[in-house]
């Protein structure tokens, strides 16, 4: 009987690769179990697998996290030597636990994270401890009874207060570390003193500690490989130009093209979409970058706030750039012949807007004033104003002024006349879409020089030195292939 | 001379509040000396103000986070007692330090956050304790010589490929902070094991003041006003839905408006702003949600991802919003006589798609199934195809077809004929922009309602209960008005 029914039952095991294995039926409970248990574990090393090609994927793409992981490891292993070096572990006993607790929890992938962390850690630790000496004085002259109390609510007050501290932007941003460390180190103090004496000797221990934990930080942090984020931000707003640029050159390629979309091009607009999700981390290299000292070409007082306004003008730009990829993939499309006509306007005005990106871009990488940026500038408006033109130009014949009188304005036939014909309206409707939109991203663009602008002035670049500006040509493919 | 040189030198502090001191020369070196420390006092005085006062609008706006910051308090209070009644401290010892540890460290916000990092702090505690104690063993195994060769190596081997594993994005999402504490407690264990032989002993307390400290914090932040990273995100979503509908609304009734602008609508439209940067907020509270059980009228496995995808079809109605925004703020302007025209249609599109949102936010706030969802969609694409046929329907006349003879469509004049004058194309350019942008946001309203359909779905909403379905009408104001 168990038997007819343990035949009618199938083990199928769902293997997320997609097969599906159905399991003959093994005699006996133990039988079931031990195939359940094969395919439990073959999840588990179909998971495992995937995490670690993940990883592969991910240490390839950027070796610099595999070398900051060996870093942590070297830190870690030296700080050690405090436990196995007999004469240093007499001198620090117990408290050499600090040091090791201090690498790990303030080694970062930034050289500006590591040393906000560090210098948070220290003068917390001093700040809280200072304090927490002195309440304990203060509850030792009140006697026994009120001591605790005294300890009590101090611990209470100051560690909400701090705790509050966190929610505040500004100290959010600067000193979110220091607060925790501080209600850390206060509490373990004020409460730890009921019972030790030798309370000054412990604090001085620890701090020194603290001290060696976060100075050997700092030093592997700066000496293997060290990651900037100043430059990393640096990088990542030219990166994010590039790609900005590269977008609006694929949509607008893509928009005008006669053939079926590339897998190239596809990659290639769709890089707005990193400029859009880029806010988090712009914000927080930003307020990692004003720790660091002097590094490379960036003085300690660089205005990487600045990099911060670069970043939402780009974005602003990215919002058009999205709206005019929807654009592609409209049902809506112009008729060809109009499209035809408005290609080689439009393709002009892109790519005169994309050099003013690029140019930026050059700007931004080389940290030196654009020598020829403004006439770029007006390369691209004025593009855009013959874009207009063109549509303006469209011809509507017999067009009535309004009964105010305000302009009799007659639209006039102008060249385009022989070569193309008239649309009602709707067929031209996708077009004004673009055409706005190009008008639009032009509009921030200017946005994106003066924020670049306004970064030269700020940290003093100086003009590039070549004396004969580069032709202002727009960049040739796009203008020769149609 | 020095006198006469000193009368001339003015010192003048610009305090920051705009009015700046003249300070008037006193003798010698001590009088500089003292008005520039009370300058130096103005100043940070005047900044702890700022500070301070910025403290207490959080504080009033969210009385949440001081509640929070009084449970924190009151958790490390309660902690202290271990330290204070000498029977448990006799127990604990100095390990009792780990349960204030462990407190500080792992009370957060939200509930779901303080799960994360108590289930993770545990666990990998847990786990490292283990691993350490086991390569421990092995290490006696082989003699003095080896063994702090065998431990050093695999501190760093674990160390570093706890380090890596923070790099890939699934692990980070969840096991970031159960990664650190397990190469703090590997550490840790496997260093200090060198001096200590009764690890097993240690061990034991270490975990156990964690669990107590980890219960404490869980007990605090779950009976005392809990704020679910759940319930917070499902307000998040819901909110931005009607900052949306009220920006989309603010917008639209900008542009037609024939007064200036006031000063509550563009407090209005500027809503759409939160939902362009909510991303990070959304996704860190979603991460969080899903460790937390079940709450109030949310299970343990609700589709918390469903959230961050209705997050980011919001952010893409956003985006043309956005766009849409700066149409107003545009040079150009249609005339008069078409906005006029344009502005009823226009309205009544709007306020058919701010329904659906409306509808939707409702959808999500009772979560009920919506009984008249698609009624509303059904009117907001029929107001939308309506605004586009007004535009098809603008005079324009004599159009000839291409000579290809794809259509000889001739525009008719339609109905507005004897009301409204046909212009030239340039003064329907703008308003083509905005009607095109309206049906681009009628299409991304589209895809929030898929999203929060497929919500319903996994969620399993209920039908709504009341029978007779609200009157489909658009928000009266809006028409009526125009």
């Amino acid at each position: 009987m168990a038997n007819k029914a343990s035949s009618r039952l199938e083990w199928r095991i769902n293997v997320p690769d997609g097969t599906s294995k159905v399991l003959e039926p093994e005699s006996g409970a133990v039988g079931k179990i031990w195939v359940g248990l094969k395919g439990c574990m073959g999840i588990i090393v179909w998971k495992v697998r995937r995490v670690l090609e993940n990883a592969w994927h991910i240490g390839v793409a950027d070796p610099r996290k595999v070398i900051h992981c060996i870093k942590v490891g070297l830190a870690l292993s030296i700080v050690s030597l405090f436990y196995y070096m007999r004469p240093l572990y007499d001198d620090f006993g117990g408290n050499a636990m600090w040091a090791v607790m201090t690498v790990v929890v303030v080694f970062e992938y930034t050289v500006g994270a590591t040393f906000y962390k560090c210098i948070n850690r220290v003068i917390a630790t001093f700040l809280a401890g200072a304090l927490g000496v002195g309440i304990h004085l203060v509850a030792e002259q009140s006697g026994d009874q009120l001591k605790p109390i005294i300890l009590g609510i101090s611990v209470f007050l100051f560690a909400s207060a701090a705790t509050f501290s966190r929610f505040i932007p500004s100290v959010k941003a600067r000193f979110d570390y220091g607060a925790m460390i501080f209600i850390l180190t206060f509490s373990l103090v004020s409460v730890s003193g009921y019972r030790v004496v030798e309370l000054f000797e412990l604090a001085h221990l620890r701090l020194s500690t603290i001290a060696i934990g976060t100075s050997l930080c700092i030093l592997v942090t700066m000496l293997f490989c060290p990651v900037w984020a100043g430059c990393e931000l640096h990088h990542l707003i030219h990166q994010n130009m590039e790609k900005l640029a590269d977008s609006l050159d694929g949509c607008v390629t893509e928009y005008f093209k006669e053939n079926g979309s590339e897998e190239d091009l596809n990659k290639k607009m769709q890089g707005y979409k990193c400029v859009l999700n880029s806010k988090a981390a712009e914000e927080s290299m930003a307020n990692f970058a004003r720790w660091e000292p002097t590094h490379g070409r960036f003085n300690f007082r660089h205005p990487w706030k600045q990099y911060l306004k670069i970043g939402a003008s780009l974005r602003n730009c990215a919002y058009c750039i999205e709206t005019l990829n929807s654009c592609i993939s409209s049902e809506i499309q112009a008729p060809p012949c109009l499209r035809k006509h408005f290609s080689n306007k439009c393709m002009k005005a892109s790519s005169y807007s994309i050099n003013v990106l690029k140019e930026l871009a050059i700007t931004i990488m080389k940290m030196k004033k654009s020598s020829n940026i403004d006439v770029k500038v007006a390369e691209m408006n004025f593009a855009v104003e013959e874009l207009v033109d063109a549509l303006k130009s469209l011809p509507t014949t017999h067009f009535i002024a309004t009964t105010t009188g305000e302009e009799s304005t007659k639209a006039k036939v102008e060249g385009v006349e022989g070569s193309e014909h008239p649309s009602p309206i709707m067929k031209v409707f996708p077009l004004v879409k673009v055409v706005s939109l190009m008008v639009e991203i032009a509009t921030r663009i200017g946005g994106v020089v003066n924020a670049v602008e306004e970064l030269a002035r700020l940290a003093e670049f100086k003009a590039a030195k070549d004396g004969k500006p580069k032709q202002n040509q727009p960049t040739d493919k796009l203008v020769s292939d149609h």
